[in-house]
């Protein structure tokens, strides 16, 4: 039998925790063949709620599922870890600034950064869903100097897949109909949903619709698309966003199939003119647990402009937290 | 490709429904090569929550989905239905007796039962997951003269995962480990989980622990397992629910495989001296889309005891909905 894998979650028993939880244990994100460990970080106010989330687990009766701990110490938590999902983070308070979200999540990633560092396995893979996800991954990367940059990433595959929905929700057809959906960027409403690049059955989506349209309605709703879910379901994106991260990390551990391309948030090269030493989405293609960068894209100077106010926004973001970048 | 089936989730906004739609969706339950066109029901003051579990679950893009729609009509929800999850049901509120719970929910599963008589394809297969499960899948058979009534069941494998989480913390080793862990009876604390048949690997549990220790506290602790979750996560039990409603639909559409049995309330067909005519959970093999129950368990005095309480309480229930069993 395949020896189990360590999984740790954080956050685990928040929402987003629940929904990724119950899809992880039955093997939809690593395969019905391995087995997992899995380890749940939260914190101390929470344990409570996350003992019974265990015990929920326990009684599904998940095979694949070896064993469970729980700990609100970073350094159990990612003790071993193999594939982790940072998924807590502070939320944004009421009047609260995108700049001081980034302040107020950057030590909770530099603790976290530094238990992966002692910690970890060899091979851990990390991604950040918890926002500002890109600068949090920026951080707990700079925190684990002995772990490869690139194994740390942030979680833009939401984004690409509500693109899919809209482009599914204005074309027709259904999610498999559609490629090459590359999000550029910041997890945030200054991301680019690349549709220049995006096809459905291989045909330009903009030979379907107006590129008016794509300017202005699409990329409108997919930016505030989190906004939208607030107000129908009176609570935040939980399972969609779980889902989303399960496919990142599905996407990295299997690799992408011939013509698939996939967003992650990655310590950029410098390819398209982003500065390195930035998380930044690309569209990447993944073989044997590594992502390369799709390269020799062209951008118009619309794309050019939506590029050039993600990197301003995200070089803010890393200046904003230059004292924990040590 | 294989065509979509109709699958139908009542009480879709819940809590359980939420924890279900996106491992159906993601093919967790029917298989990853089974598209699906998913129709919800909820009550009218749910509908705007339900837009936004289906602006989640289209931001999914799972490939699988080939069309999602809502109704609060079960004439519409249940329409050419091939496989039926019937998750909503009235909560018992406070001060109210089961037999108020049951008195409550008639009328809810008489028209659905109807509906599903009325509209639903030729294989329907029907899992009640609002309680009283039994008595409400008894009801909605009732309402669908039309339909085989094999083909309306309800969930007691939530019970026997349960119990297997028990043996398991109790015992060690994994979910995987443990077999034969047969439900008798109603989905109440009047139900049977007889471990008298169990093992693990192949061994018997009763070599394992004292007879008194599964006489005792492994039934208190499987039969009283819901309020032990509220109490530590401050909500009832959804994505372990949720689970086992999937694993019920999964092994009746897959099959057992050798020597495995599962736990479900079926029709009685007077096995063991049970009444014909109750829904009740026996341990049943699977092949073809055909339960079996299994026969020829000898059950001792203490097991018969069990048997007849919960057959009783099964008989009370029906007694009280006796004029909806038209």
């Amino acid at each position: 039998m395949t020896s189990p894998i360590r999984v740790t979650v954080t956050g685990a028993a928040g929402n987003i925790g629940y929904a990724l939880l119950f899809r992880l244990a039955s093997g939809d994100c690593f395969g019905k063949d391995q087995p997992l460990i899995l380890q749940l970080l939260e914190i101390p106010p929470a344990m409570k709620a996350l003992e019974g989330v265990v015990m929920e687990l326990n009684d599904a009766a998940f095979p694949l599922v070896h064993g469970i701990e729980i700990s609100d110490d970073p350094n159990v938590a990612f003790s071993g870890v193999n594939q982790a999902f940072l998924v807590g983070s502070r939320p944004r308070g009421p009047g609260m600034l995108r700049s001081d979200l980034v302040a107020a999540n950057g030590p909770i990633f530099v603790g976290q950064g530094k238990a992966i560092n002692d910690n970890a396995a060899d091979d851990v893979r990390v991604v950040v869903v918890g926002n500002p996800c890109n600068t949090n991954a920026l951080i707990a990367m700079h925190s684990a100097p002995d772990v490869p940059n690139a194994r740390f990433t942030a979680m833009t595959r939401l984004d690409q897949n509500r693109a899919i929905s809209q482009l599914s929700g204005k074309l027709g057809g259904t999610a498999g109909d559609f490629s090459k959906m590359a999000i550029w960027g910041n997890h945030s409403p200054t991301m680019f949903p690349d549709f220049y690049q995006a096809q459905k059955n291989g045909q330009s989506v903009l030979e379907l619709a107006s590129e008016e349209w794509f300017q202005n309605e699409f990329l409108t709703t997919v930016s505030t698309r989190g906004k939208a879910i607030i107000a129908a379901r009176g609570q935040s994106s939980a399972a969609s966003a779980a889902s989303a991260a399960l496919d990142h990390m599905a996407s990295w551990w299997h690799g992408t199939s011939e013509g698939e391309w996939v967003s992650m948030g990655i310590p950029s090269d410098g390819s398209y003119g982003v500065p390195e030493g930035l998380i930044f989405s690309y569209p990447v293609t993944i073989s044997d647990g590594k992502y390369s960068i799709v390269q020799g894209l062209s951008h118009n100077e619309f794309a050019k402009e939506r590029l050039a106010n993600t990197i301003a926004e995200l070089e803010g973001e890393k200046a904003a937290v230059a004292d924990l970048l040590s």
